[in-house]
Order: C-alpha cells, then sequence, then structure tokens
C-alpha cells in the first residue's frame, strides 16, 4: 500500500484531504480537453487507486464552469485522422482502460458535473458510481455528430443500464444533449445541485461515504461490476462470500459494538 | 404435487386461500426482524412451493405497521461477530438460499410494504416480483451502515435492474432511506397505497394473478430469471421454446375459444 | 450490396425515400393484426436490410389510427391450438426471427404508434430501437390474457431492460395497458406526439439520423445489442474495437475537416 495524498499530478489537478481525491481538467479555458497525455495520466492515476491506502474516495469534479468537452480536437481528433488501425486501436484501448481503471480502483467516484459534458466527458461522468449536476449540465455522448459510433469506452453496456435501453439509443444514435431535468428523471444524475453547492455537495456525500465501513465500500463497487453479467444464482453465490468476507472486518464488530452501547459507530476501514 | 393451504409455519405467519399463500412475520413489536429460525423456514417454504398444487401467488404482507427491520441485531449480528468464516459463509449462504428460493418458487410473489423495510427486509422486497407500498413506507439497503458491503443477498445485481445503475450505488453506497415517492418514480414500487388498503390492493393483484393462466405465470417468473444474462439471441431462442411449452396448455385453448364465443376465459392452470 | 428502394411488399405496405423505409401493417380495420404471412414476410425484409446499400432506418408506422393487434386470432391462435409441439415450435422461432431479424438488420428502427399496440405488436415496437407513441397510444403485453406466458419474442429479456424489472414484471403478469405518460415516464417511448404529428416527427428522426454516419450507426446497434451479457471489460475492449473500425472511415474524417473549417459535416456512410 502507499499514500496518494501527496501525488503530483502533471497533466490534471489533483488535490487529496481527508481520504478524498479530488481530480479536475485543467484547461478550464477550452472547457477542460481531455488530450493524449491527461487520458494516459487518468488511467495510470486510477490504475494506482487500489493500493492507496489514504484515498477512500473520488470526487471527479469541474473547472471554470465546465466539466469536460471530450477528446481535444486538434490535439487527438486531427492525429486520429491520420492514423492506421494498430495505432488507432491502441488509442481506443487506452481510453477504455482509463474506464477499466475507473471500474476497477475499489474506490467509490463521484462526478460533479457543471456545464459541458460530452464525448469522453460524458464517459467519465458515466463511468463514475455516482453523479450530481448543475441545472445548466449539458451532457452529450456525442460521437455520431462526430462520424462515429455509439460504443465509446463502454457506452452501449453502461448507459442502458443506467437510464434504460430506450432513452440510451436516443442519445447514442442522434448525439444529442441531454439536459439537467432529463438526467435526473432518468436516473442519471443523482441530484441537481446549484453551481454554488455542486462542489460542496459532491464532497459532502465524498466525506459519508469516506466515514463508512471504507473496505467493504471498496467490495461493493467490486460486486456492482463484477455481477454485471453473472446469473443470479451466480450473483447471489459470489455475495454470500464477498460478505461473508465483511463479516470478518473489525468495522462490522464495531458496527455492533456501537448499536450495543447505543454510540454512533466509528469507522476505520479494515 | 403438494398441498400447501394447511402448511403451519413456526417462525411467521402463513395464511393461504383461494390460492394466494400470504406471510407475515410475526415480531410487530420489534418491527419484524428475522432471526436464524425465520430465515431458515422461509427459505424451507418457498423451496416447497414449487411443488404446491393450490398455491399460486404469493403476498410478502406487512404486520403492525412494518414490514421488515432486518436480521436481528441480538440474535443474529451479535453471533456472527464471534463467528468463523465456515460460519459465516454458511450463514450468508442462507440468506442467500432465501432469495433463490423466491426467485425459484414459480409462484409471483407481491410485497406490501408498509414501515420499516431495511436490510434483509429491503432484500425480500427486491427479491419479489411485485411490490406495493404505502406513502410511509421507508425502505434502507442499509448494510453499509453496519459496517458491511451492499452485495448482501443480489442486491448489487438485482437492485440496478429495478430502479438503474446510478440509484441503486447511491443507496448501497449510503445505507440512505429510499422514501415512498422515490421508490414509486424509480419504479421500486408498483404503486403506492394507503395502508389500510394495501394489503387488500396487493390480494387483488394476485386474485387477478391467479384467475390468470398460473402454469403460464410460472414460465413467466422462470424465463424472467433465467434469461438475466442470456444474449438476446439466446433469450429469443429461450422464449419460442417456453412459448411453444405454454401453447399445448389447456388454458390457451380455452382463451381461444372464450374469445370465439365472446366470452371471458376461466382458466384452469393446465 | 442490393437496392431497397423498389421492394415490394406483398402483406404489409412498403415506402422507402431519402434512405427511409416505412413498414406499416396494411389491414386498418382488423387494427393491423399479424399473420402467419406477414409475419414471414417481415422477417424477411429485415433479413434482407444489412444488405441493402439505400436504406439507412426504418419507421414503423402506424396505419388507420392503430400500431398493430398482435397475431390474428382467426389466421393465427386458431391453428395454433390444433398444432403438435414441432409446428407450434416452427411458429415461436418464426415470431423469435422476426425480433432476430430487427435486432440484427443493422439499421436503426424508430416505432411510430398510435392507438393499440399489443401482443406482437408491443413487440415490435419493443424491439424497435426507438419509439414514438400518441397520447392514444395502448400498449399491452397481453399474452397473459390469452393463456400463455409473458416470454414471448424477448419480452422478458428485453422489457426490463427499458422500463426496469418490476414494471416490467407488473405488465407481463397481468397482460395490462400501459398507458401513454406511464410508458414516456418509464422510458418506453422516447417522446409522445399527437397523431397529426407522430409519422412527421419519426420520419424527422429517421432523417437526422440518415444524415448522420450511418455506418457508425450500424455499428452501434450491433453494439447496443451484442454487448447485453458481456461483462463491463469485455464490452469496453469489444467498444475498442469497433470505434476503431469507425476512426478509419471517412465519415470520421469528414467530420473532422468540417470542424477545422467551421462548417457543418456532410456524411457520405463511408
Amino acid at each position: 500500500m502507499t499514500e496518494m495524498a501527496g501525488y503530483k499530478a502533471e497533466h490534471f489537478e489533483w488535490q487529496a484531504e481527508g481520504g478524498i481525491a479530488t481530480i479536475r481538467l485543467n484547461r478550464p479555458d477550452r472547457k477542460n480537453p481531455l488530450t493524449f497525455d491527461s487520458y494516459a495520466e487518468l488511467r495510470d492515476t486510477f490504475r494506482k487507486l487500489p493500493y492507496a491506502s489514504d484515498i477512500h474516495a473520488v470526487v471527479f469534479a469541474s473547472n471554470g464552469g465546465n466539466f469536460c468537452s471530450g477528446g481535444d480536437v486538434h490535439d487527438i481528433i486531427g492525429p486520429l485522422v491520420a492514423m492506421d488501425m494498430k495505432g488507432l486501436l491502441e488509442f481506443t484501448r487506452m481510453t477504455g482502460d482509463l474506464v477499466k481503471a475507473m471500474i476497477h480502483c475499489q474506490k467509490p467516484i463521484i462526478a460533479a458535473v457543471d456545464g459541458i459534458c460530452v464525448g469522453a466527458g460524458a464517459i467519465i461522468a458515466m463511468a463514475s458510481d455516482m453523479r450530481f449536476a448543475t441545472p445548466e449540465a449539458k451532457c452529450a455522448f456525442l460521437f455520431n455528430r462526430v462520424g462515429l459510433a455509439g460504443c465509446d469506452m463502454g457506452a452501449c453496456a453502461m448507459l442502458p443500464r443506467i437510464i434504460g435501453q430506450g432513452r440510451a439509443a436516443e442519445l447514442l444514435y442522434t448525439g444529442r444533449s441531454m439536459n439537467a431535468d432529463e438526467g435526473l428523471a432518468w436516473g442519471f444524475w443523482n441530484a441537481l445541485h446549484g453551481a454554488d453547492a455542486l462542489e460542496a455537495q459532491a464532497h459532502s456525500l465524498a466525506e459519508r461515504i469516506v466515514a463508512g465501513p471504507t473496505f467493504a465500500n471498496g467490495i461493493t463497487k467490486t460486486q456492482l461490476n463484477q455481477e454485471w453479467n453473472m446469473s443470479l444464482d451466480q450473483a447471489i453465490e459470489s455475495e454470500a462470500q464477498a460478505q461473508a468476507i465483511c463479516m470478518q472486518t473489525q468495522d462490522f464488530e464495531r458496527a455492533y459494538r456501537a448499536f450495543v452501547a447505543k454510540e454512533k459507530p466509528v469507522f476505520a476501514g479494515d
């Protein structure tokens, strides 16, 4: 296990305090596009997270009124147009690896989305575990509008399970924006908050999670993804094993002792 | 095949009339916690149901204004804290076996939920086929709050398919209560009814189901669970076979004869 | 590749213009029931669509105020009642093959549903990619009411992923009508439009899709269905490959060139 509170990121902002890492893209003047470099560094950072002993939740925040404008047209799209298949697959696998790293990082991720959240930005929100947005959030899976398919970084698998197959199909076939009210009604956003409150609300949720049984939270995340395509019987057996593991943690005993003593449990993540 | 109208349950209430079994937990003074004994007897009872020729639907009802407060802290949580892994897995597998038995019982289950519906109680509601609640229903997958993971008895697989992946994640990571209006808007509750009407409405739905083609209903239940993780092509072939079986029942012919005679069909379940 | 603009259909109406095929059943006096013949011809037509170079979207329209009343009682149900298992399975497989053909046709399908949309008609709407309806639309998966199981042509797999497992269960166990407002709130209908505007709105959406990158749209459709029961990691790798393919199309380059030139891209489907 390592510590990541002092981690330095080169291509995005990284802050860590109280067990919560806050990530934000750092080109607010251009609505925070992704570049080859920031993609790769995000992937590597999320890959480190399973081993970080001091980070128990992540807030993926907005910057300057926007979340992320997707892959940079000049930095990414231009070079891709000239690339051969080997290079293209290397790129699409790298972007997919970012989603895989987010899924497998064992720490709950909360996206806090203001303004523009499109393309790969929408994917980062989608691949987070929970999502808050402002009423001004505009989220578009706009791959279709740049000549591509809706199947980007897992969208055809994940978006239908969040908002339903029919709504996902419309967003992916048209590339249109989902406005904040739609996103709330459809279950994409867990809640809407004003821009002034957005990040504080995301941190408040993160604090609640970090104050919980963090080892067990990691198991919850593992199982939410692991059971994606299990049969019901397999999922139930898998949970019997996973929960039995959690029942041997100190946090489970702490909760019991606190209940008996009519106190609030204080969890320690082991 | 056996009959279960005269079945005696020791650790919960069992009534059966008109093809409908009504189950309710029977410790209303403590909001109906589950014990090792009631878990095991519920599991065994649902395992008998596929062979019961006189039961065609189940209502899992509330008692004294509450549905179920989950595993009893003193009867269950206390002993678990002291248990070794073999014992823990035996327990989590038993709880999972209750859900498996509910899924495989071939009879539609309607949960009628008033008041507290938390922990394993929320799971019993979730594992039912349809769910009614009162405006006072408070449903919480509160495992996180007792130091455990959200993956209990199939929750990480089933809850996302009922209310969507994002909403399920929030409930499982925080353990917070889902209020009745949320549960209705999200599709967890099929409808809300006042406490006075709740059980009558559940029975009315059960009567409608029991008056239908009960053999075919059992096939519907089998397929809803069986196709959980099939490919689309596999699911379609599986349904071609399952529906062909139903087309050889008398109930299918009864419906046709009734239609031709401009009468209401009277089904007999064969 | 062939062209289907001049295709002649015998048992339903077929029109094709501007890359959009419009299909409508043609027995409006009887609310457009399906027959053995129209089932088989629809299946064969959708099977031709992957090879049609001039059709890029399909509108499945209503006729005379109704969409489809399902399998004809006299033409289909009557003969089925007298059929042996071999014949029954041949029939249920043929109906399933229609859904498979719709799923595999590589062209987005938009259902435009007015009035009655029941039984196999509800399945055709469900198996479409997007769905518009009028406030008068009545959609019922009424198999239960004719003595059959809800598992017809993929309903137990597909309906839960569109509207959620609990709502799907209720519709399939009771056979009751889903009204237009429910269908909209639950994500079955993508939008409601008045009867006068319904087909124009469906065509407008189809035109938008046809003006997009049609090769990539076919990949979106393939992946939405292909990833149905993949693990998350498998889905992400599958999308990395599928999107890399799309990045070698001219449409991807056209979009980039248009963006750089500050123009609207004109896609050509290659």
